[in-house]
């Protein structure tokens, strides 16, 4: 059985939007700010992926799903506006991504972009591969890179949603922040009817947020 | 103290769309057909509201929610949208609302229309005025016919939106669906920061939609 294909811990504003307006080396959510993915900060798994490795670190409802990001992933697939600001041809091949030397993925990385360049090998088993692909050549690519295992769609919005709109995601895990942005990327353009093939479910947080998880319905027979 | 100007049982979309595309007499919601408000057909309060004043019904969170529409409200506002398919100037004056003789409301009822018209007083003490006014001089209209007591903002999506951007709500009461619409009208469009102005709370049903509050957020002093 092929891998799955999955998203985790994506978080998007009440009026859908996946990123704010904007995004640049200060701000990689542009005018959203830190408040899409402050929600993660306290759980234990985003606590142990900071500087401290601490043990620290909340276990409610939004560790239990903030910490199955990992488990079962043999490769992520990010955009190329995850990895970095820069567009265009590469004019800084010294960015090797927000990260730092030991970025958090530990597996291989597909960065989709137009404009290839070697793969970067960072400390910890994380590597980027850049490829110029549609999402049905990422994924195929991502299956052998990933050795079957399952493939993380890692975002940002445009990457999760062409993913959605090619019918490649298996398992969506969202978080719904009680935020209006009001501009930058929406994650639901061009879905309308999304729900004939996902079950949805839904559960509020003490925190705040709602996470959402969609899967894809078994086919029958 | 003035009446506090809620809004309930409202339902959106995933996507943020409080009514689908093409809204006619057979399809009030129009491509969105009875989808959204479906979460609330099975609760007591909306089978009481039924033809057969059934004491049957769900007593859940849903119920919780749904039941609070009534309680202590002395008029309702709504956009001519909600009252009928009609645009322009009435050419159906037998029109009088989707709800037959003796409509749900029990309570002076003011319509916004640029095209006013009589008042059509019904059965069971709903009286429908037709008024051509800006948010704050319909909500100044409504304390009168609503004697002090609350006022409803009764919908449709543009109408909540208007009253949202005018900020003349104090407490909203929002269902997410959990469907795809894809087109008709946003809710939030303009509303960046709202949070800002209201304290946010959600909670998942077992029936699959999101409840959220927002509570305006009391001055300091």
């Amino acid at each position: 059985m092929a891998g799955r294909v999955r998203v985790h811990n994506f978080s998007i504003s009440l009026d859908g939007f996946g990123v704010g307006e904007g995004q640049r080396l200060e701000e990689p959510f542009g005018h959203a700010g830190h408040r899409l993915m402050q929600w993660a900060l306290p759980t234990r798994t985003f606590q142990r992926m900071g500087f401290h490795g601490s043990d620290a670190g909340t276990v409610g409802v939004d560790e239990a799903f903030a910490g199955q990001w990992a488990e079962g992933i043999g490769v992520e697939i990010m955009g190329r506006n995850k990895f970095g600001p820069q567009r265009g041809p590469w004019t800084d091949h010294d960015w090797k991504g927000w990260w730092g030397e030991d970025p958090p993925f530990h597996t291989p990385v597909i960065v989709l972009t137009h404009h290839v360049r070697p793969p970067e090998p960072m400390a910890g088993g994380t590597t980027f591969y850049f490829l110029d692909a549609t999402p049905q050549d990422a994924i195929a690519k991502a299956r052998t890179l990933g050795d079957g295992r399952d493939i993380r769609i890692g975002g940002g919005t445009t990457t999760v949603r062409e993913f959605l709109v090619a019918d490649l995601i298996d398992e969506l895990h969202l978080v719904v922040v009680p935020i209006l942005l009001g501009r930058g990327e929406r994650l639901w353009d061009g879905l309308e009817g999304l729900e004939e093939r996902f079950t949805i479910e839904a559960v509020g947080s003490p925190s705040g947020v709602v996470h959402l998880t969609l899967a894809r319905r078994q086919a029958d027979g």
